[in-house]
């Protein structure tokens, strides 16, 4: 059966998955706890998702800050456009999101402007849903967290929205430590923050949620990945935008039909599908759809959305983008400094062109120690800088405007050894509480006439990988059983001691939290016999037993997690 | 060479471990990335510190939100208290820590009130170290960052300025997941805050920074440990609140001369010992240092500092307390829930009381619904809690104060089972940055005469397990090293390929990032002769090569990494 949200949630709650945030205190809408189990699930993840990056493609990985300064989100666009339209009650102060009050009258609420949302809730006689009152103006509402860094108010700061601005403010460093090479794939997990004005659908919309983001910084003319063949006819269940019908093709067709930009895009779309596979998301509810015209960032190449077929519907979890050169530009704007690659040609080219030079002579009595800045912010530029005659230049902080006397246009012809390019950034964002969710309703079965829950977690991800029972806690069956827990656990398979109840409610607890494998020392293991010194352990998918040796418990644990079937016991 | 803590840094940033966050927007005081090496020595630390309390010991994990309402914070006692003194400059609105600003005239100028401060000021002279203007009022200033959680300023929230907390809010979800049992060990990793009037000493105190913490929650009369027999005879460095003199003894002799108060915490001040110690810190330039009497919170039992011996002097990188009932206490009395656990007697004991009974009879008809919850909280109430013959209970939120018309004190005579007990905290708090910190400054080693920098990084936190060089980057040299590099790297043990510069500065710039191994594949790999199919590895601290076959390299690392002397290869 599939799984019900709420059962799902009841679960999680009840064997320590997720708890709602703050009960003892009332709750806190939008936040959630991750519990023993949920904790090293989500630790499980990662690990999956750095493997795959870390590992295999060896992209690097940082650890930046979640409190920013206002520059940074005035740069990434975030302080003037990260808002929802939000309204308040006129009568019981409630806030809501204008467009959730239109729903249903609208096919696209999202897209009505305030002045139209306000319309509506006079046309279509929309009251507050709490006591009836009126609705009042519509107004945008910032979903940053605000605070202050330090004492006073002079310096507002934000928790980030996303973690991918940390890598983007890093930059230079990271092109630094990568020798300035490009392509340059850098990751990073951690909190990020949306201030909902009232969220709903459990995990799916966080106040407080945990991404794992992946920039790759490319060369904007060289949208390849050498690993590209290894893939290309793998199948991906697609819907582009141009017929938003869902078609299978494979990814070398996908890129030849242009229905995914370039290769590098379409290759960790692929890597996408791979690591969630690999996860328990079931291929047959996971689908790629791509952004539609309207939808797509103006500054974006493409875009595409894994989504993820749950009882709240097709989900968003995870995001690739092909971002082109926004974000470098806009922080290079904003910063004043040069985030641009160079590019060796591979035989130095003679051209003709016209350059912005400044005029030395007259920056140094006028700048003083500052003048070299000044005339480099100059030759930074590109005759286009140039309005009416005068330029404008950041020396640190401050802006400059200049006039002819400090600079002029030449035209010169030289030998150049290559060219400044704005790397391009391919993104694949991914949401990992999303993801945590959907990987528990896909493992989700509940059988209704046993009132029996199992969940089919692979064992990557599953939160304990083998519960150990002694049959009884006597006669020594517990010496064995404590045994194999520490040597299994320590070595850090995450194993679950067990002593009391049935065998059978053993075996129920464990298949609710998705244990692989159950291992039960019994009075065979400790009396004379054939089966001496040996235990029983336990498939939880087939429900298949067999007896191997208690002294080979560990290895043949560590064979099982690394891909050997039940079977070949 | 000693480390001096601005080269230390500069070599952080140059390779980068960390980064001052923010740069290229001209920084924020007290806040730094960290970089591709040291976000993997930060994911190391981590993963050693579990090893030992969620593997060796067996306590769960948990990952709470840092974002929390008020209410958390007022039981905590951090709304009320967790303060600096501020005063502001009247001429240049620069803000200050008071206290800092006497230094040099006062022994501890943190113990002032704010009125002594004022009075210092005039009396000492001390002007507005920036621009020489007089230094204003002092106030207090609340340390936690403070924002809004949801729209307008209903829901006022801080950003942690501990993940101790998180745990605290959960006990009861934690009490359930351990089938209410004593001991319970959680533990806890993450970010947490402290919104610094003026931060200094680089990653000593940071705005934004790393814990791990863990809270054992044990029975108050049973401070023992199972595995402290196991540890009694190791030695530990203390220096007594008593004596205030270095002394060494071992934990046995520690508890018995009631130098630390008892045995789970000794335990686990030896247990911060070995942690520290395996990941390279010094035990030349480590001690514990229990807390002077003013110095310890008025509830804690007993409280000792693990200092390591840095550029800044005897720096605090661990706290290891035993807090008393002090948390659930105050969460319990918060909340209004039963934080006590319930503590079985081996035979029932018949016991005389006085109990509080509610008058079921009053409260139906007056609380409807709600009696049931009423009389609940009545009957939770001691007679103590009775003042002047009212109580007041709390119930959903609400506090009602009750007369003798519903409750009485009754005389009882009962066989009881047990008692509840509020458990007790023992608390092992580690600052995630400062450890970092320090495990490089104890690994750094810098010769002058020869230019010639070395980390000394123990193998389990050293960011790059492996540097893997061809010789030259043709011949098929570069194919074996691309191969061995990607065995090593995607099982895990991070693996560094460099092919360019003399092997000489490719193993200089392993040695400065403390690399324990480097692998070079030459000529005699390739070609035909005694060697071939072998590669050189070399060891960072003694300099010493062999040769070994290439094959075996990933079995070699893996062997070095478990333990194995590198003179036995």
């Amino acid at each position: 059966m599939a799984a019900n949200s709420a059962d799902l949630l009841a679960l999680c709650k009840r064997r320590g998955f997720i708890w709602p945030s703050f009960e003892v205190y009332g709750g806190v809408a939008g936040m959630f706890d991750y519990g023993p189990l949920g904790c090293i699930l989500k630790n499980n993840i990662v690990e999956a998702w750095r493997a795959i990056y870390k590992g295999r493609e060896g992209f690097i990985e940082i650890d930046s800050e979640t409190v920013n300064p206002k520059d940074v989100f005035k740069a990434s666009g975030h302080v003037d456009n990260f808002a929802d339209l939000i309204t308040y009650c006129q009568k019981c102060q409630a806030p809501f999101r204008a467009d959730h009050m239109v729903k249903g009258f609208y096919e696209n609420p999202d897209i009505l402007t305030p002045k139209e949302l306000e319309e509506a809730f006079v046309k279509h006689n929309i009251k507050c849903p709490e006591c009836g009152g009126d609705l009042g103006p519509v107004d945008e509402f910032n979903l940053m967290f605000k605070t202050n860094i330090g004492p006073g108010s002079a310096r507002v700061g934000y928790l980030r929205p996303e973690t991918a601005q940390g890598i983007f403010v890093n930059y230079l460093n990271l092109y630094r430590y990568n020798r300035e090479k490009l392509p340059l794939g850098v990751i990073q997990t951690g909190r990020s923050y949306r201030n909902e004005i009232a969220p709903r659908q459990g995990m799916i919309r966080m106040r407080e949620f945990n991404q794992m983001e992946v920039e790759l910084f490319v060369d904007p003319e060289d949208k390849d990945w050498a690993k590209f063949p290894e893939i290309e006819n793998e199948k991906l269940d697609l819907i582009p935008n141009t017929t938003l019908e869902l078609t299978t093709m494979t990814v070398k067709e996908a890129v030849e039909k242009g229905v995914i930009a370039n290769r590098v895009l379409a290759y960790f779309v692929y890597t996408t599908k791979q690591l969630l596979v690999s996860m328990g998301i079931d291929p047959a509810r996971l689908r790629f759809r791509e952004h539609e015209k309207d939808e797509m960032a103006h500054y974006a190449a493409d875009c595409w959305d894994a989504e993820v077929l749950l009882s709240y519907g097709w989900t968003e979890i995870v995001g690739i983008a092909d971002r082109g050169c926004w974000d470098l530009s806009r922080h290079a704007q904003f910063s004043g400094q040069d985030m641009s690659h160079f590019k060796k040609f591979d035989v130095p080219r003679e051209v003709e062109m016209d350059k912005v030079k400044a005029k030395n002579k007259a920056l140094g009595p006028r700048f003083k120690g500052q003048a070299k800045d000044v005339a480099a912010a100059i030759e930074a530029l590109s005759p286009s800088d140039v309005k009416d005659g005068k330029i404008t230049v950041k020396v640190n902080g401050e802006d400059i405007e200049l006039d002819g006397e400090s600079f002029e246009v030449v035209h010169v012809k030289e030998k150049v050894a290559g060219e400044r390019v704005i790397p391009h950034v391919i993104e694949p964002s991914h949401g990992l509480d999303r993801i945590f969710y959907s990987i528990l309703e896909h493992a989700y079965e509940y059988d209704e006439k046993e009132d029996y829950t199992v969940l089919h977690l692979a064992p990557v991800v599953a939160p304990i990988k083998v519960g150990i029972f002694p049959l009884m806690e006597k006669d020594g069956l517990d010496d064995v059983a404590r045994d194999i827990y520490s040597k299994v656990h320590v070595a850090g398979a995450e194993a679950y001691y067990d002593g009391s109840g049935t065998i059978g409610k053993r075996y129920a607890r464990m298949d609710e939290i998705g244990t692989p494998w159950c291992i039960t020392v019994d009075y065979e293991t400790v009396e004379d016999g054939p089966n001496k010194g040996t235990v029983t352990i336990r498939d939880r998918d087939t429900k298949d037993q067999k007896r191997i040796k208690a002294s080979e418990a560990k290895d043949i644990i560590d064979k099982l997690l690394a891909g050997m079937p039940f079977a070949s016991l």
